[in-house]
């Protein structure tokens, strides 16, 4: 298959379109993003890469980083994680209280924001502080998206900081449950670190492809986690990944993914590749509006969707 | 691949279970269905169909209903639907009130009961009344599963009546936010006669083909909906099929499928088959406890998952 | 005190007010009635009665039937009727079905609609029938009222029955969790019946003086119930009266009582007298504007308020 | 009247009771209460104090706090306060996110945290600083104690800086919807500070003589409040100072109060006198068993009820 020609008649027809949806104003950082701007890759499992657009800019990956402290808590505590986490679809506003307060202080899923910040606070047990927890977590996407320049953005963070009253009550509501070990600051200043972290749309779909290839780094043979949790990954990124949007992204595309408010997506597609589009407009409920429709023109073009 | 010796192995797999879980007694139609039964068939595109135990044995398919008069509304009103139903996962017990009062009378999804209740009530607005709704519910079944014996089973029908408070009041508070049509009594003895429909795994996988196919019935050529409309219905049994285990069914199973209380559970296979598996125990999310494995078996011993 | 010049007063500069509300519309019973009237009376303990403007006027109870039906169950059940029905204020607009959910079908207060249901549920338990019930609801507020000529307009209840979706949701989703010993259509006409009484302001004020003599007719003697029970129906309605805006009305007026839509109050001051007030144009809160502002006035001249 | 006498037989009584309630134990400093101690104290218009049992002894004020602070915003933001919080039942647990949530982060009164934290903060931007608020607090409550020994327990206030996630995540929430001026840590420490002031029953009765009298301190004629504020503050104890048991407070007692888990309560008999009662044991709704219980008998006796 000519992927080359597939993702460059995907990214012509895309920015033909005129709304190109709306960039996150929540903080200044996200605000002045261009919005027309929009990159696409594929890794394949050789190694091989294809692009288009602006895959080379380096936007912050935000919610997409979910996956990757997902995947570090799993390897450290296996199925012992859903004592404090559910992994089941919320069906509520991404960040709600409501539904935390109802279970108990145990949220959802890891993919809502309490999940990821009950998340962050169990590899914080594990690293003992802040520094080495992030340290851990940037050495771990470093790893799988082979690129060590990768860090993160710090106004991007302390932005995040001045603006993230919400997650505060969350982490502070789970602590009055007795499920969060650590300080609620240091919780949140760790995940608002690693939502910071900044890539590009090249370095996403190689981070891609253990989840791809039931945990083993197709490229250098390193096995990252157990072919369970790959597969337990992708089904709470296909009934979750994409916030109150996660059926419309099951019809439209049929593969597992996540999105990020920065305006990226990565893609899993089982046994073949790993993709991330980036497009910084967002549609009415937070997903890229471009990176959403490249992705359903592309399943379409390749028949990758599962249906 | 040899079907056969794969679902016999899967049956002789799951009856060695000593837990078969819970039989649903709700209704005394359904509590004295004998637990030990257990019954799996799969029908290719080409027709042939393979079963292992039960196979022949008619049973309640209750919430699978759903399905198919989520089929029928859908190729009626096409995307006009959704201004009655949404599409996205519930996140909560499957029929509750508050996410409904909540959302101001629009049901989550189809799957959940205010959702099939609706449906349901789109139905009667086409149909004219209860008897012909039902009437075109019976024949849209008989067409899919090939089969003109199939029906209902009054007792049950008129058991869920008795015990059908809460339906009554999901239905009633639809109508006080002006999202349904009909007389609520009207609904609910539709909605119940089509729950209480009897079938068995043979027919039901034979009904699954036109889903698995984009629509079109592979055996016959008939086209029943679009292929939106069957790649939509599959995407919504993949993220809403299972109550609050839908994550958990995607994990172990990875296909669109959707479970009723009656034990039943049917599978779509894209582009390949339709499966039906049934057994009367349930586990604590209210799915058949050796159905689910049954299918859980029998991916990961056909590669036919999604991961 | 010139009782007389004062209600004269208080309705000479009530109806000076431009902004009379509005009427309740949900049925066309109680749409049509003229805005421009307003009635107040009072009754002392020796019997002798005060009134001013349409006092004679006949109009619909509604909401203000509750505080009989409240009386009849507390002396059929005593404290027993705790079991069902709580007596704490809601903090929800009065008919949300979000609570009663969310505490298993117990209804919170007997004022609002789940409360006032279930108390006609317990009355039909007692009575066998609606027809003995309403019967018997009918025969307590004429002896309280002194008047035998106090019936129902059927027009209402029937026009309530079309419009009353929600209080049938109510109601079923009580017998969902077995906290409704009938059939949802008798409690809901019952209720709807007893809605519908029709009085004017004379003997509404005649009516609560038991309440306002701990439970004994102040004029003829007779005891319809306790003085614990007198007193917990007063603090019922001090503290739940008022759907959301029981607080204001506590501060207003600083006396309990109970309005209904129809836009009548009724209002206990104990050991003195009984208030009644009627104007159909009502505030957002859904009590009479000018009646409560007629309240409002006649505590202040009188010195009656609590505060 | 002879109130010594009452008190004392009161005191008796209460005294005799088995059932003592149980000692608040979520922070060790009030876990460690004797619970065998019980004052109660009134103090006339014209200065007379009556007291009986442990009336010398200072205990931790907790959520009567809650009408002092209520009071100063009232009086420095006249009815503008209510922009940002409400003033009627909240019917739920008194630290319930879900009802902030629902209605945008303005808490329905100032007596439920969320409420008394927006209090708070209204202080702190008048005052600009934690320090100043504090002292503001202090000085207003040793005026209308007439006690300048009043001061606040260091241990209490850091206790519960280590055990208020609920009460942070509560601001937070707050913050998050705009409806929070200062910095969290601020408010919150400002909060728990006036919590753990330490009172006894001779200084809270004489301190609520100010709301006895329609703003003016009698004994010394000092205007705090205008009439209105104080019959609006009186009318917020009726209906929402007890938490959960404000309804069951109206109908033993029968008069304006605020508790705390302190085990301290304290009561309004508008014109006439101040009430305060004190034992460490709480019902199950957190208020002093053995001081409602107290209130109850004296209002019995007195004939002060409003009933």
């Amino acid at each position: 298959m000519n992927y080359q020609l597939i993702l460059d008649e995907v990214a012509e027809e895309v920015m033909s379109l005129k709304n190109k949806g709306k960039v996150a104003n929540y903080i200044p950082a996200l605000e002045n993003v261009d919005i027309e701007q929009f990159g696409m890759s594929i890794t394949l499992f050789d190694g091989t890469e294809y692009s288009t657009g602006n895959a080379n800019t380096l936007f912050s990956i935000q919610s997409i980083s979910k996956v990757f402290t997902f995947t570090m808590a799993l390897k450290l505590y296996g199925t012992d994680l859903y004592k404090r986490i559910g992994r089941e679809p919320s069906g509520n506003p991404f960040n709600s209280l409501v539904q935390l307060e109802y279970e108990q202080g145990i949220p959802r899923n890891p993919f809502i924001n309490a999940g990821a910040l009950n998340v962050t606070d169990s590899l914080l047990s594990h690293y003992h502080n802040s520094i080495n927890s992030s340290n851990a977590i940037f050495k771990f996407i470093r790893d799988i998206a082979s690129d060590n320049s990768i860090t993160y953005n710090k106004n991007v963070a302390l932005s995040e900081m001045d603006h993230g009253f919400r997650n505060i009550a969350l982490a502070n509501l789970m602590k009055s449950f007795n499920n969060l070990d650590n300080e609620v600051d240091d919780v949140v200043k760790t995940y608002f670190k690693h939502c910071a972290i900044e890539m590009n749309t090249k370095m996403l779909s190689r981070a891609m492809l253990y989840l791809a290839n039931h945990g083993v780094d197709p490229i250098n043979g390193i096995r990252y986690i157990t072919e369970e949790q790959a597969k337990r990954i992708n089904a709470v990124m296909l009934t979750c990944g994409h916030y109150d949007a996660s059926g419309d992204f099951a019809f439209h595309v049929g593969l597992p993914g996540k999105s990020g408010v920065g305006g990226g997506i990565v893609v899993v597609v089982p046994k073949k590749m790993g993709i991330s589009v980036w497009s910084p407009g967002l549609n009415s409920q937070g997903n890229s509006l471009l990176g959403t429709k490249a992705l359903e023109l592309f399943a379409k073009k390749t028949g990758l969707s599962i249906f």
